[in-house]
This record gives C-alpha cells, sequence and structure tokens, in this order.
C-alpha cells in the first residue's frame, strides 16, 4: 500500500498588493502546498510577474471565482484585502469550508466597539470575534485547530513577541513604543509619501496617537497579563522592508537583567523564529526572513526595561507569518518552507 | 540724485513640480528678482511651503491670470509647464511683453517635422524655432538679448557641456551617451515607477532608443560642428537629485590628453560654473549648485575621448539654469544668486 | 568720518571632520566673519575641496599654529575636536584671548564626577564648568558675553528645543526620548559600522543605555524645571544627514492641546529658527538648515505628551549652531549666514 | 543494496569577505555539498554570524591548515582570496587533490605578459593558465572535468553574457560597455570610498581606462569571434547588490531586431539562469540570485545592437556562480541549490 500525501492548495486572494504577491511566493516554493491559484480585483489578466519580477512566480492572476472552490479544489486561502474588503470574502470562503488566514484587521480584534471605532462597520458581523489570534509564539495550539486565523498587524507581531516574555509576569505598569518601519509597510499603492524623491533621506512619525494597531496591542498584551494603555507612534525610514520597534516599559517592580535573561531565555528556546542577540538587531539581520530578533535590557539608570525587537515587515509581519499560522494548520512543522 | 534699481518682477507659472518649486525658491531668494507670483493648475489655493516644506517659500499657489501681467506687474516668466502645454502659455505671455524662459522642450528644437516626430502637434506654431537656445555657456550673447529662451533638457544640458570643447573641432564621428538621472528627473507624479519601494536598491535603463532628449541633443552638436547620431541612453538610479553622463567618443584623429586638457582647460576658465575635476565626478559633489564638474580622458588603448559630466538634474538641468539664463537677460552677472 | 566694520577672523581647529569642515563653509559663505585658517591634525597639506569637493572652501589645511594667533590674526575660533583632545586647544586657544565655540562635550557637563564618569579624565582641569551651554534659544544672554561657549550635542538640541516650553512647567515627572540619526552622527572615520552595505536598507538602536548625550539632557532638563532621570536611546538610520527625536512626556498634571499650542506658540515666536508645523517634521523638511521643526500632541488617550522633533544633526545639532553662536558673541543678528 | 550518495565537502577558504561569506552561505544550505570549514586570515576564531548574522551559518572561522585537508576531509574548496594571493593557495590545495574553483583572477588570463601588466607576478606560475574560465553558460563542459575552475570577475560575467550570442557571429567591430555597480562591489574593508556619507545620494565612474576586468572581457570575446579592444568603464550606484551593464555594440553588417531576437531566443533556452526580459531589466530584479536578465535591442536609428544586462554581483557575480560551477564539476544539476 502506498501513501501520498496529498498538497494542500491553498489560494491567494488579492495578490497585486506586496504581502500577497510575497504570499503567493512563498506558497508557490512551499514543499507542502501548492498554489492554486491567485486572485486581484485589479490587475486581473495580468501575470504575476508583470507586477513582481523578482518573485518569479509563473502565475496569471484571475478574478475571485468562489464557485471554484467548491469542488475541493481550494483547502486553505491566505486572504490580502484591505481591512473592511476582507471579511466579506473570509465569510464567502468559509461558507465553502476554505480554512483562512486573515491578513486584515477585520477578524483581530475581540471588542465590537472597538473596531467600529478604529476601522468603522464590521464586513461580517456573524463571523467577527470568531478569528483566533494568528501569533503562532502565543496561540500555536488554537491555531492548529482554527478554521480562522487573524494574522496580526507587523507593529503588534514585532511588539508582542519582545513584550511576552515580560508582559506574562504581571509587572508591566507603562509601555512606550517607538515603532520604525520601512516604506513597504505603507503599501504598493503610488502617493506623494510613497514618492522615491519624498521617502529618500527623510524620516517622520505618522498615525500620532491614531494608529490602528493601537488597539490591537492592548488587547493582546491584556490577555498576556499586562492591561495598559500603550503609547504607540509608528515612523517611516528610508528602507523598503524592515521593522524595529524599540519598547519602553515601566514595571511595578525592578527587574534584574537576570531575570530579564532567563525570560527571554525561556522565550528564545521554545521559538524557532526568535533569536535573541548580543546588541541591537538591524532590520538588515532578518530581511527576508520569518525571524524576529530581540535585545532585551534592564536600564539600571532609570529602572525602565528596554526592549528592541526587528522583523521583516512583509515576512514575520504578514506574509511568512502565514504560512507558519498555515503549517500549524495543517499539522506541518512551523518552520516548513520558512527556513532562514 | 538717487539711483535705486527696481527689482524684475518674476513669475513662475506651474510652480507645483519639482523644477518650477526650485526656480520659485531661487527667484524668492535673488538679490534682483522679485517672486511676482507662483501658478499653478493643479494646486491653486495651496501654499508652497505645503507641497515643499524645505523650500520655505512663503506664497499661496494661483490660477494663472494673464491679465494681472498686462499692467507691468510681470517682467518676465519662467514657465515650467508639460512639453505641448507650455507653448500657448508661452505665446500668450509673450504677446503681453513678458520675457520668458521656457523649461519645457517646445521652443528647443528647430525642425518642425523632428518636434512634431517626437512630441505631436505644436502648440503655438507661430513662435516655433523663434526661442534662443538657453545653454549660457554656448549662447550667452544671444540669451541677452532674447525675449524667448528655450531651457534646455537635464540630460542635453550636460551632455553638452561635456561635448562642446570637442565638438568645436570637427573630430567627432560618433558618441555614445550612458546617462544616469536620480529619481527627481522622473517628475513629481507618483507612479509605480517611482514608488519608494520600486526605485530602492535599483537601477535600469529606460527610453532606450526613443528618449525625446536625443534629438535635441543631435540638433546642438551640429551646430557644435558635430553632425552625428548620438546613441543615447538614460538610466533610471536610486537617488534623489543628481545627473551622471558618460561619454564615449570616437573622433576622426587621434587627442592627445595634452589637446583634451587644453581645449577643456579653456573652456572651464571661460564658464564659472564649469569644473574640471581631476578624478571622475560624483552627483553629490554637485547637489544643489548650477555647477557642471567634468572629467576628460584620452584612452589610448582604444583611442576613444571618454567625458564624464554630473550636474543637479533640478538645478543647472532646469530651475538655476534657468535663472542663470534670467540674469544675463537682465544684464545682471550670471552667478547672481548661484553661488555654489 | 568713515566706519568700517572689520571682520571678524574666526578660525576652525579640526576642519577635516563632517562638522568642521561645514562650519568652515558656513564662515567662508558668512557676510561679517572671514576664515583665518582651517586646521586639521591628520590632514594637513591637503586643500579642503579635496576631503569635501562639495563644499567648495578653497583652503589649504594646516596644523594648528597657535603662536599665529597671538598677533589678533585671529577673534574668535570653532574646535571640532573629539571629546578629551578639545579641552587643551580650548584653554590654549583661551589663554591667547580667542573666543571659543566648542563643538566638543568638554564644556557641557558642570559636574565634574560626572564628567569623569561619562569621558574620563578632563584635560583643562582648571576651565572646567567655565563654558556657557551653547543653546541659543536658552541662553541667548549670556552666550552674548561668553568667551567660552559649549555647543551642544546633537541629540540634547534637538531634545531640549523640543522639551523646552513643556519643562519649564514643573510637570514633567518621566521622559522617554528614541531619537534617530543620520549615519554623519556616526562621525567620518570608516569602519564596519559606517561602511555602505553595513546600514544601507538598515536601521538600529546603539549605545543602549549608555550614550554620553544623557547627561547633557538630564542637566539641562533640571535647569529648564524638570529634574528628571530621562530614558534616551539614539538609532541610526540609513540616511547621511538628519535627527528625529521622538520624546514620550509624563506629566504630574493634565496638559490640554490648547495649553500645548500656547506653550509652544510662544516658543516659536520668541525664535527664528523654531518652526511648529502642523504634521509630524521629516528630517528631509530641515536638511541643510539651522531649522529645528517641532510638532507636540497631548494624548488624550495615555495623558502623555508628544513631542517630536527635526534638526540636521550636521547643522543645528553641530556646525551651523556654532555660527549662531558667534553671531550672538559678536553683537550680529543671530540669523545671519544662516538664512533658510 | 543500499546506495548512499555521500556529499561533497567543500571548503570556504577567505570567509569573512562578502563573496567568501555569501559563498558558506549557499554551501551550507545546499542539498548535495556540506560545508567542511571557513577559513579566514583575518577573522579566525570569530564567528561568521558575528560577521555577518544575516546569513545565519553557524560556524567557527579558522586559518586555513592545509594538512586537514589531506585525509579526504574536503573533496572541493571555493577560494575568496584577493587577487595574488589567492594563486599560492590553489596551488596547495591542488597539491592535495582538492578541486578549486578560484573567485580571484588569478587563473582567468591565459596571457601571462597581460597578466603581469594587470596585476603584477603571478603566485603560482606553473599552474598559470590551467584553469577552466567558469562562465557554466560558455564552458560547461570544460568544467565538469577541471580540477581548477576560474569564476569569472563580475563585470565580464555580465558583459559576456549580454554579449555571448552576438560576438558569436563575427560581427561585432566595437564595443562600449558602461557598467554600473552596488557598493558591495568595492568589497568590505571600510575606507572614505565605502562609507555610507560618501555613497549616499552618490554616483562615478572609477577606474576609466584601467580597470582590470577589461583584459579578462577582451580575452573571453576573442574567443567568442569578437576579437575587439572594448571600452569599459564601471561606475559606482547608491545600493548594495546589483550590477548592470549597458552595451553599445557596432557591427559589421546590419541587424534587425528579428535576428537579435533569435540569436537570444536561442541563448536563453539553453540556459536556465539566463532570462530574456520585455523591458530594460532592474537590478532588483535579479538581486539573491543567480539569474542574469538581458534586454537587446536593434537601434534603427544608429544602425548600433544595445544590450543590457542585470545581475546580482555578489552572486551571479561571485558567490552563487561559483557554486554553479561546483554543481558541474560533480556532476549536479545545474541549479541545484540556485533556484531562483
Amino acid at each position: 500500500m502506498s501513501c501520498v500525501v496529498e498538497p494542500t492548495r491553498v489560494l491567494v486572494a488579492g495578490g497585486s498588493g506586496y504581502t500577497g504577491a510575497l504570499a503567493a511566493r512563498l506558497i508557490d516554493r512551499h514543499p507542502q502546498f501548492d498554489l492554486a491559484a491567485v486572485t486581484s480585483r485589479s490587475d486581473a489578466g495580468l501575470k504575476l510577474t508583470d507586477l513582481y519580477p523578482h518573485h518569479r512566480v509563473d502565475v496569471v492572476l484571475t478574478e475571485l471565482d468562489l464557485d471554484r472552490t467548491d469542488d475541493h479544489e481550494v483547502d486553505a486561502a491566505i486572504v490580502a484585502y484591505p481591512h473592511g474588503a476582507a471579511a466579506p470574502v473570509v465569510a464567502a470562503l468559509r461558507a465553502r469550508g476554505v480554512r483562512v488566514v486573515d491578513l486584515s484587521a477585520d477578524f483581530r480584534l475581540r471588542d465590537r466597539d472597538s473596531y467600529e471605532h478604529w476601522y468603522g462597520e464590521h464586513g461580517a458581523p456573524e463571523l467577527f470575534g470568531s478569528g483566533v489570534y494568528g501569533l503562532p509564539e502565543l496561540y500555536a495550539r488554537q491555531i492548529a485547530v482554527a478554521d480562522l486565523v487573524a494574522n496580526p498587524g507587523c507593529f503588534p507581531t514585532a511588539t508582542l513577541l519582545a513584550l511576552a516574555p515580560i508582559a506574562r509576569s504581571g509587572t508591566i505598569i507603562d509601555v512606550v513604543i517607538d515603532a520604525k518601519s520601512g516604506v513597504s509597510g505603507a503599501g504598493r499603492a503610488p502617493t506623494q509619501k510613497t514618492h522615491f524623491v519624498s521617502m529618500d533621506e527623510n524620516a517622520m512619525a505618522y498615525g500620532v496617537g491614531a494608529h490602528r494597531h493601537t488597539p490591537e496591542i492592548d488587547q493582546e498584551l491584556a490577555v498576556l497579563g499586562a492591561p495598559v494603555t500603550t503609547t504607540f507612534t509608528p515612523h517611516l525610514m528610508p528602507l523598503d522592508q524592515g521593522e524595529l520597534v524599540s519598547c519602553y516599559v515601566t514595571t511595578s517592580e525592578p527587574w534584574s537583567q537576570e531575570r530579564l535573561d532567563k525570560a527571554f531565555g525561556e522565550w528564545g528556546q521554545e521559538h524557532p523564529f526568535i533569536e535573541l542577540v548580543a546588541a541591537p538587531p538591524g532590520v538588515r539581520d532578518v530581511r527576508d526572513t520569518n525571524v524576529c530578533s530581540i535585545y532585551a535590557r534592564a536600564d539600571a539608570r532609570t529602572g525602565k526595561l528596554l526592549v528592541f525587537a526587528a522583523i521583516d515587515n512583509l515576512w514575520k509581519g504578514a506574509a511568512s507569518q502565514a504560512v507558519q499560522n498555515l503549517n500549524l494548520m495543517f499539522g506541518l512543522p512551523e518552520t516548513l518552507g520558512l527556513e532562514p
């Protein structure tokens, strides 16, 4: 008797943006996933290589045809739609039994009022709150059995990986998060803001006091044991991929460097994509990988804990984390197809 | 008896693009020019500082109102409109007696068929060919008495300054021009091409065999004494301002390095913005200046002459050269307001 | 009777580094200062244009010859030596009656123990603490009569300008400063850290919990009315010139946006180089200027005050601020030669 | 009977430079090669991850110990030493039966006088000229049986791949090559030239008329059928990895676009790493791959052929091409471990 493992067929919905296109590439190269189709609302008919020559994914973008997903032609989907537009597509895919990793914010928040405050009306209220928060380092077991996984935002990903070992202690009383992102984080749409000449030799804060990743960070920190109102400010830097979060943590009791090292040491040992480093990480060190590189210091002078975490916003902050989630959902090793 | 020199009042038409905005800045700071107004078709009502904070020109962009130019409120204009759209505006300004420096290509070419081949129908045929080619290092006397000056393209500017001393000898039989420009050369309009992520860590040729600056270069080289069909290929580089042309010249007779040095030495001495340098110039050396930096070598191995010239495409390639032209037109020192 | 104002003769000692070379350029172009000489320990004999073609300062670097300063050939000096090495040179210049603006940290701190802790033994203990802290927006009157001005560090400059209007209220109880600097801040010495390939597409924190600008910030905040132990972390970004400080301020009482606007409005009106802006400033907006651009928000959600300030680290963070100080010291308008 | 394929054990000699380190990474991830050791003259004792965190190769750099290669512990070596220093090491490895791919220029040239003219005395004269020129697209059969392969220079690689289909026709009479390289091409040594601030926003020619890759290009073009003296000028661009050659070819007879397409079409079909593209390639399209992307035009206006080829200078220009050579030498598929 021969036993052949059928590859899992994965649809990427919304493949013309940066994260969807990268997800298509990662699925295309994955040893156990087959790329069923890549859809695009704006660019159907074009080849993905016309938009992204460097991804070398030889498929033609198509319109999303949900009927094709009926006949077991698609086992799973990565949905890379904008916030708000994602929910109805996710709902339709779920109705056809497709297991979904959603890159949007539509299923990340658990508080309906908060969602509506930050994002407006929800596009699939019956599914609101039913997603598992797809940060594998925190929710691997739940992800493994989930049918709908809400892939975290890029800033929450880096922040929560940086703070989890401290947050779990229940000692955090205040957090300031100063985040820096490359320009790909602003998306593929050409605007004055993303014009080369606008960002070259430039850097600035944006979304001051009003970035939508804030409630997501607060929600998950509370789950971990740190029910604080964080101060979160993203900045744009003149580089393409890469994200650095600098976290300034006030605790209710002093932490020694030893305690900090121990907490992070355990954290790093459990999780293959967490790298603890001996000097503040550069975003270049994690470019094109699913790795989160972390450096944590107990600052005796101020009593604060300082944690710096670097990820690639398009990879661990979006597309490769989606593949990590799919690996877990389909019983595969977490690192399959994502070895750095 | 007191003698007060009235400042010349200069209008900048089309101030929301990179070159128009810079022209406005240079006029605003100029000791003898007053900035009469800055107009914009797309952004009237906005302040120039909203579009270009770093220029610090405190004016509100207005619609172009030609009637206001009647009452001697405007002595001169720099027109920074796209090719084709410039000609009618230039004609209207000329009809009101305003002396014009036009940044477009509309009055650069002297062959009507060639213009129509490269640009389409001309917007003010009665004025076609009536402009003086505004390269001050070649046409200073004509510019001084001109009412309509056609400011050269950025690539022709660098190329002609690099080749003039050789072209005048009548010995050029072939020229290959490999040009490299920063992204500001592609204009302010946000497109996939000018998106930060598209150009970051990137470089490529464009307009291969078909760039509109080609007939302009050929026309002026012929005037200088080199009636050749040049091979001209521009490239984009990942920087904002700066342009480098690398010229590979085949001559009908051998040139020694001494002859080359002599030809360029005289060229440099006559012209305050020509800098002859002892090593291939970097575009950074001329950034934010009206300088053209040149390095010329006679290559004994191949018999070719190699000339490298660097300019700032927005300055000497457009806006500051327009001011240099205005200086000449109004009897002022060529360098006034443009000291590097 | 004719009255000719003699120009002030200014020596730049240490002109081969980024800040000294820029100081030489600014003095060279200044309407009331003459560039007496530019000295260099490492590059004497070279021309400044060989090291910095874009500065176009046509002088030969010389060894520092203190005797030449005796005969009233030098009225003032900008000293751009490394910390520790500056103090003896400053002392020697002072002994000859030369008024000095020192770019190093040697005369910034007022606590001797603190200096020795952060920098080691002082090179001119008899002068320790005798300098006026050269932040013109805070100490203009003292600077005007000072013979020794300690030019602030780049990070303290941006931070203090960002926090002064709040600090004076006496309500600050905690400050987190997340600072981002371009690579020129790391100095001209070529190292692995400053190699293009190391910093391109990269960003990272450095000097975590241990940057020497920390005691300087704390000292001056205390003088202003905020005796706090700040958390200060600098980061490197992949750009050449530019510095952004993001300040997260906890106060003992709530501030409304109105109160914040009023405090900063007065601050901006008094000082020509302070620009208050309506959106978070980009470092590109202040490049090659002496301007500090500031954006301040009262964050109702967290109760914190968020202040973002951008400067050019080589200009307002060093060389042009030195010229601003010299202007004050010699009774000239603060902005002379520094108009943005 | 079980048949286990023993992996080939590969030494990387000179692993602290950019190309050696990347070679170590590619061998480390290769399905059929084992990384036997990585040696370094300057950094022995350090971990490779200390120098290159992003490569994630967990080995300690060692001194080269040739005796360890005796006992069949090493089957092959990639030597990444500077020109001149490579030859003796290659000779010593060959004496021990190790098959070598040498990244230096020491075994590329076949004319001894030419080598000595461009590089000085040769370090292993008995082996001079015995290497096979390691451009797999030209010499696959010879490489397969070679014991010493001279990996081409990065510029010759791109140039020869761009020109081979034309050169073979015997119709080339003149070639101008304008090459542009990222800063990694200048090597890892920190110098003023490679300082971030020197190259940021900059671009310039270098080695004008005197670059050492010139004789290598000429030699191989002659073998192909184009015995010309090429004009070759490299330029530096402000990016890290990537190389673009723009070739301007004069032929003895006219070429139609059809003929050109046919010649390149066959070229592309035979070689898995040759990509023919429909628009001038950007270097970003081939970053971190072994691909050479080519665009060729017959310019009716000038009669010249214009060919543009993009590679990653560290990959196809050095380290991944070495692995491609090793694949051929050990009977493996050319693309193994190098799939883009």
